[in-house]
């Protein structure tokens, strides 16, 4: 939720609730086993388990839409641009409303899921990149020598959540007040910090950048330099001819709309092409499937290719058979895919009264297609693109529904509906391969992610409750939760609702030159070897700072570093504790937010303000607090 | 240098000549053997002639008193108390005079060293504690494993060095201002912060922790929370009552009073003790070496003990060999100290107008005698008392000048004279116990010290100047350079003359108070057993802190508990590499005040200031700010 309000980048942290997981259940088992209550052991299945449920309850934080399109319908978004403020557009969030919504979108997900499974693991073997490679890691602890190198890997996690801990709560006391504290430190000077060039101390982005390929990092770190190093500063200087001068810097009308607007093509381009690409794949991998299969039912002479299926191994003849064995009853999911599209058709309009029963009815018919491509996309390329698809749902039903019927909020509730099925198809997909290699069993699994996301249909809400309450300058720009992507999708469905005439002047020419960028860059990449390939940066990724700023980056920048710097002074040690350190760094700064929290619900301020102030202030200051 | 204006703590640098010495010479010798020019390999004596040559240069530093008693007759400590503010009373800093009485003094001490050298290496075999170990560091260089090992040290060094290097470089764009920067960081809170307890992110004093034992920074520490903690709050309550009110915080007849004199109470009870029980040991000492000599010289059955001396190794038989071989003959030593003599008799009246030549004449008797004592004390415990020794030389000379003749800068003239003499002494000695253990001529060593002199005399001047020119405020208490020595000496001087009669209400007793309870402690070490004794404080550490402030003490414990923490890891590594890591903190922040003096003195400042507010300043300030 922390990563959702501050920069909308969430890196995949199957691997780190697999390592808590094994961590807190063997410590529990242990003692179990010390007092004689328990005789067996703890197995890597119910390691397994026990991750797709953690990974289906955090799920919900992201696909919830806290950060984008739920908090997007919000008045403290709708309040920075000028137009689409009436009653109709706003829904502001409230816990109630919030969980009935997520109940009914997120369960629908998860039978949408059961009758992909087989066709994606069995059929198709599909790779699911970090699905197996948490596999890899939960069987690893489950050998002897893995649960010494596991123990290990916990003992670390342990030492940097308590440092990341520790230093969010001494950073607190320094925080009284604006722009105080280290997460303002004009560590590159004054000027660079105006431009939001700083390194802001924290350890959660440390931990992101650890855990994100060095490419992701280096591609954050060119979109800040092209964005607040180059454009922003030029289109500043336009300020009252392009853009009426004096607007509030957060008005996106102003050169925020820049901001945003030139973001969202990016990240329309590049999600466009992928979207193109993996379905063109996934088209041609179905046909010759089919064709495959019908090569196979003719006589041995008559096939096509002369490569004969290749014969099963023993553990995968026997993940298999286990797979199979287990299996639900595909008239359970379909009713229960039946049942909960009748109750959300009914219960949705009562939510958002301009999102109609048959815009819903036309999402239900679809979905299940979407939700198949974005599974086999996510097995092929471990890239869900969730909110691309969101997006979609923004433009299509926002302009069916029209500016005067509230589009804007059919818009943003119709993309949280596509977007929950489609994230959990693809995740649980992801889960399900991860069973598969640990022989655990489907239906369990099954039952393991119902519980999950019952959990996190309740949690996230709650979660995001204490944030919304804590922190009265949620979704501010420049604030410490400046929840970006509730923009991002509000600014989205204003331009699917309005078409591109709400746009500030020469926006429209940017936008589309960066549109075309976005899909060069990735043509680029697609058409070179896999030698330089590795070398293009991701237009995704470059976009997020455009309207975020840059001090993530540098952040995430430090985190590669370091990790870069210990793999070429001992790779094997790096690539072993690297995950583990930087799930300490996030978790202990994610934990550490509840108690923050706490203190600023319950009235406690900060005592001191570290200030940063240049010379000439400084001496105006000192000046002024002698004279007083 | 900047040790000595910061705290006057100043640990053994020993350690990181010689590693230096032998890095930088290693360099240049492989670069020439490769080029072609030498033949001779790079040999431990050489490195043991080039380490002595930076000691003598360096010792300079402190026993020259920029930090005490020369920088003590300047204005700036004379203003900080209201008497003894007359013309006699002060003389500045110049670089010309200084230089002179420099050259005049240092150089008898040289000549004093020579006769006594023999009788306490080949005679006595006293330790030397850090000569012994500087020996066991270079004659490990020159083995080959001892090389590829001291070929890391050096890395690690370079390391630490760039790295402290760089933090100061980083530190100084944040100090635009009075109370500006990380040395004002008020880590543990403001309330904490008003009474100097803070970690202020020195490198040099948690270097300068790492080196020294433990026990030296657990006493400074408790020093720092008698005082500061307990001692100066109660005292300060009294403020109207024991002393004026509304006192600058600088007048030492105020609070600072208190911290002063206190603090030379301790100092000089802690002297004073070991003064006496380092004198009786030599004593003691002296009359068994006599009294075993008498005994060689009776026939084998008259004599006392059973015991015949030991014969000597191969090792130690060749050193003795070597080391006697090359000696210098006593008459130039004894030429030397008679001509210097009679020159500083000449010369120092000129300088120093109170300091009469009968004066000279009196401590040109008695420091051979004194800085045999020195000598022979450091080399039972490694611990040199020069500024115990120029004590006493303040309290004597000064009573006997009296107030109206100029006594304080004649007591402090003459505290000059004698500790450069018994500090060099010590110091050189130890440098020869050194050459003894690595086989080096002890003539070259003669000419290397003499050499290392020369600079000494002209660099620690010329570096004390440009401080004295860069930073303005240098020797006020509060600010980066307090030089706290300088104020203690001048007070002492102070008391010399005036008696008792000057120190503020009831500071007499609690001076008397501390005086004893300081002896106290010494007397409940010595009587302890070894086991329990190393857990008793140092007095003479313990004073140090009272009147500096707290802030430097807990830099020392972190470096303290890092060594520790190091050391229970892993034992063998901390040993080896700690005091390169120490040594590396030091240097590199050290060597940033050149440029950092540069920059102020070319009128370079700082852009930003890091300041710190309380929560209602801060409100009053923001307030300030959006209204100005």
């Amino acid at each position: 939720m922390k990563l959702n309000l501050t920069t909308g980048i969430i890196p995949s942290l199957n691997v780190s609730a697999g390592l808590l997981g094994f961590f807190f259940v063997k410590t529990w088992t242990k003692f179990l086993e010390k007092t004689g209550w328990l005789k067996q052991p703890f197995t890597r299945q119910e390691n397994t388990v026990i991750q797709t449920c953690v990974v289906a309850s955090a799920g919900i934080s992201f696909s919830g839409g806290f950060g984008s399109y739920i908090y997007g319908m919000s008045d403290v978004i709708a309040k920075q641009t000028s137009n689409f403020n009436d009653a109709q557009d706003i829904k502001n969030p409230q816990l109630g409303w919030m969980i009935g919504f997520l109940f009914v979108v997120s369960f629908i997900g998860l039978f949408s899921v059961v009758p992909l499974r087989k066709i994606m693991i069995i059929d198709f073997k599909l790779t699911y990149p970090s699905g197996t490679a948490t596999a890899h890691l939960i069987n690893s602890f489950h050998t002897p020598i893995g649960a010494k190198l596991a123990k290990k890997q916990v003992k670390t996690l342990g030492k940097f959540f308590t440092f990341s801990f520790l230093w969010g709560f001494f950073q607190w006391f320094f925080t009284a007040g604006n722009a105080c504290g280290f997460v303002n430190f004009p560590t590159f000077g004054l000027t660079a910090y105006a431009n939001t060039f700083y390194f802001d101390f924290s350890a959660t982005y440390i931990g992101v950048g650890m855990i994100c390929p060095h490419i992701i990092n280096v591609s954050v770190l060119l979109g800040a330099i092209l964005s607040w190093g180059i454009m922003w500063p030029i289109i500043g200087t336009k300020a009252g001819q392009w853009y009426p001068a004096n607007l509030n810097p957060s008005n996106a009308n102003g050169l925020q709309g820049y901001r945003i607007f030139i973001s969202v093509s990016m990240i329309l381009g590049d999600g466009l092409y992928n979207f193109t690409k993996v379905l063109s794949r996934t088209v041609i991998s179905i046909y010759q499937e089919i064709r495959d299969k019908r090569n196979a039912a003719l006589p041995v002479a008559e096939r096509d290719s002369p490569a004969s299926p290749t014969p099963l191994s023993y553990d995968d003849e026997r993940r298999t058979k286990l797979f199979l064995k287990d299996q639900l009853p595909t008239w359970v999911a379909l009713g229960g895919y039946l049942t909960i599209s009748i109750i959300s058709i009914i219960t949705l309009p009562y939510i958002f009264p301009p999102l109609k029963w048959y815009y819903i009815i036309v999402i239900y018919i679809f979905s299940p297609i979407l939700a198949f491509c974005n599974a086999y996309g996510c097995g092929l390329t471990d890239w869900s693109l969730g909110p691309t698809y969101g997006a979609i749902a923004i433009f299509v039903i926002g302009a069916w529904a029209g500016a005067s019927q509230g589009g804007v909020i059919a818009g943003l509730a119709a993309c949280g509906v596509l977007m929950n099925i489609v994230s959990t198809a693809s995740d649980l997909t992801q889960d399900f391969k991860t069973g598969y290699l640990t022989l655990a069993s489907p239906r369990s699994m099954f039952v393991s992610q119902v519980i999950g996301t019952t959990m996190g249909c309740v949690i996230s809400p709650c979660v995001f409750w204490i944030f919304y309450k804590a922190f009265t300058d949620l979704g501010q720009p420049g604030s410490q939760y400046p929840a970006p992507y509730a923009s991002v999708f509000r600014s989205m469905a204003m331009l699917g609702v309005e078409g591109f005439s709400a746009l500030p002047t020469h926006c429209l020419q940017l936008c589309c030159g960066f549109f075309f960028i976005s899909i060069l860059i990735n043509v680029i990449r697609d058409s070179l070897g896999k030698k330089w390939s590795q070398y293009i940066p991701y237009p995704m990724a470059m976009a997020v700072p455009f309207y975020i700023g840059s001090y993530f980056t540098i952040d995430m920048c430090v985190g590669s570093l370091i990790l870069f710097v210990w793999q070429k002074v001992n790779r094997v040690k790096a690539d072993a504790f690297g995950p583990a350190v930087a799930s300490g760094l996030i978790c202990g700064d994610g934990i550490w937010t509840l108690p923050s929290s706490i203190l600023a619900l319950a009235g406690v301020n900060p005592p001191i303000c570290m200030k940063f102030l240049s010379r000439s202030t400084n001496t105006r200051v000192d000046a002024f607090l002698l004279g007083s």
